[in-house]
């Protein structure tokens, strides 16, 4: 005879308690602030929306993924699976109102009812970040730059490699197998995964053995000859694709403002072998690691795209852009096992409860800490004989200090260090300067 | 033969464009900021819940307006209607893992399939907090002062109007009316919007004339006798709920903890006619009214409660707490509505493209300005033949400045101020200095 509810969750989502949720709010924000330093600006979607909106021309993962429904006007919904897909919905319905070249942030949850034997999430964040009406090479390297830029802040050493789709499909076209570019820019986009055998025999089947071998030299430019510099990969490329194009021009432009902006430093390198598994992705293509955790794979990945909501528009110019996404999940998981999350900006100070009568003077000195930019906590229950246990508490809560106030307002205070486990007798702006300085 | 999907949203979902987007954010953040400065931690649940646990007793208006379906694996699933039985379901489950008293925020969207004809969105923001497992009218008083410290940041003057329902029950039993509470304080809750005559009627269906009668005289016992001070109301509900009480001895604690503390303004009104309408409330209960803006209703209400999450709990003690939630659009629209949304944070600078060949070294260029806290975008296109049309850009999106920058790295930059419609020639430092001074 159950009278309560056993508490639990869906199996794949999660609660995020106070310790981790402060950390992905930082780090979001932290991301953020290099986003809008960069003059992105933030937009929102609703969670749900029409499922034929969201599945498109639908099929495939996508549809054995998205949790659909009807709600109770009978209407076919669905929870967005990513913010791509919503982002063209957006673009093409607000056209009029946008102003072009239009860059823009989306940081929000998905859902996918993916497998969650394979440790993956039903509902996750993403922070996606695009711009948009222009086809400029400067665009595509902004996107680059700032995908350095918002790493470097939490500290972590990035590779990004990139390449161009459209150079590869001129290097398909001379060999005669611009037609199955397709099957074999996703089989390429596999090889990290399955190996290489496995890819030469999918290369084999799809293009037959000699010309898999070509597949093979192509993606392999940047490895196979003199010091696989940008210069020598980049020629190579050319040559096997017949000749300068307005794609390899491309790269050699990317890499003149790599070496303006940047001092052409490691972060960036030329890879023929990265082609991304999405179909929509039409030019410049990458993918980034960590430099000292690779084995984790890409975590901010993307390229330029010719028509991003084609399939929303009617009688309009194609809107082409570039984007990424950084998924906010693998990203702290890369964090913590490096040791690198950045330490919570959470409050450290605690006023003691010495008289419950006095709460309300408490809180006044409070407010001078608040005021002063130093985040304060008042405990709400307590008495002067059995400080200790508040002391327990401050710490078992992660504060750094306890702060006992005197017995009358002009009184001085006790500040409490509860890492040095010493306290020292100050005046209240003593006390401000003291915690300000650590 | 569409060979398109026609963009668009549901009814009762929004889209929010950038400059919106960016407001409710800055707003968000202000709030959490006070939130944090109060020592509150942030948690978070996931949208998608149990059905069985949202919906908890069941029944009612909850019912008709949650999102429910089954998921792929025949799960009965919901959206979250509200933040605050997914804290209880939270509570319930991670009990041994928090640490009390524990003061938590939670910043979430949630869905209702409201009525839309009322003005209701399907999908909102709430910021609800709570102080839980602490009974101590210290805990009480925080709660109020942390709303009136919040909207104070965002530069808007309240009244918070308060009560005790335990008070209130006190005046019931006195006059044989204690079983009927629930319906008495639902009827009084409803006072503000179907009037006195209606109130009264309902009044005295419920309990006779003559008790309709002192009901009234109760809930107006601030508004009509003598001064209407705290001191004469307390006094008066004392005296028809059968002499001094607990109850009413908390509410006394309540007004030295606010004299204390704040000096007493005129921020804090005992008013007997405030009953919120939830039924789990138990003690002291209160909403919140922008005094330039009374009509638009309350924008922060909460209250004490017993017992949050019971319904979730086998042999546990309760866990009685107190809480309000801020309605993050009412807000905004109220903010709007008295001019005083923020102006926003972001970028007011962009740098023109001269020469595209030169983008890198744009990028270089704007990396000063980021590094020194001044957002900057750099445009992808256009050439130094037509600056004019840059502005123009500029201006479309709202931006204050556009830097031209020189032939050659060191050559002087030329800012262009586009409220002013000037031009001023300046060292990169200078141009920094400039724009940081505004």
């Amino acid at each position: 005879m159950a009278d309560y509810i056993e508490p639990r969750v869906l199996k794949g989502f999660r609660d995020f308690l106070p310790q981790a949720e402060m950390i992905r709010r930082d780090l979001s924000e932290k991301i953020e602030n290099c986003f809008r330093s960069f003059g992105f600006s933030p937009i929102d979607t609703p969670a749900l929306e029409y499922a034929d909106i969201l599945l498109g021309k639908g099929g495939g993962e996508t549809e054995k993924q998205i949790y659909r429904f009807k709600d109770k006007g009978e209407r076919d919904v669905a929870l967005r699976f990513d913010l791509t897909v919503p982002f063209a919905r957006f673009t093409a319905l607000h056209r009029e109102e946008l102003v072009f070249p239009f860059k823009r942030y989306h940081i929000g949850k998905v859902w996918r009812g993916e497998n969650t034997q394979r440790g993956r999430y039903r509902e996750f964040t993403q922070c996606d970040f695009d711009i948009i009406g222009s086809d400029s090479a400067a665009a595509d390297f902004e996107i680059l730059l700032l995908i350095r830029t918002a790493l470097l802040s939490l500290g972590l050493d990035v590779t990004i490699r990139f390449n161009h789709r459209g150079l590869f499909n001129n290097f398909l076209s001379h060999i005669g197998q611009r037609e199955k570019s397709v099957e074999v820019l996703r089989a390429v986009d596999k090889l990290a995964k399955v190996g290489a055998d496995e890819t030469r025999k999918t290369l084999t089947e799809l293009a037959g053995e000699a010309n898999a071998q070509k597949i093979l030299d192509f993606i392999s430019a940047n490895r196979t000859l003199g010091s696989g510099s940008f210069t020598e990969t980049l020629a190579r490329m050319t040559e096997l694709s017949g000749g300068a194009s307005p794609e390899s021009q491309r790269l050699a432009q990317l890499r003149q403002y790599m070496n303006d902006a940047v001092g052409c430093d490691d972060t960036f390198i030329l890879d023929p072998s990265i082609t991304r598994g999405l179909d929509y992705y039409t030019g410049v293509v990458f993918e980034t690691f960590l430099n000292e955790l690779p084995d984790i794979g890409s975590i901010c990945s993307g390229g330029r795209y010719d028509n991003l909501a084609g399939l929303y528009s009617k009688d309009k110019d194609a809107i082409s852009g570039v984007g990424s996404s950084i998924g906010l999940d693998r990203l702290i998981a890369a964090l913590e096992s490096l040791g690198k999350l950045p330490a919570s900006k959470g409050c450290a100070l605690a006023i003691a409860c010495v008289n419950i009568e006095h709460s309300g003077r408490y809180q006044a000195l409070a407010q001078k800490f608040r005021q002063s930019g130093v985040p304060c906590e008042v405990h709400s229950e307590g008495d002067g004989k059995q400080l200790v246990k508040q002391y327990v508490l401050a710490e078992k809560k992660g504060l750094r200090w306890v702060l006992v106030p005197g017995e009358n307002p002009h009184d001085p205070v006790t500040l409490r260090d509860l890492a040095a486990r010493k306290n020292r007798e100050l005046s209240v702006e003593q006390a401000i300067d003291a915690i300000r300085k650590e």
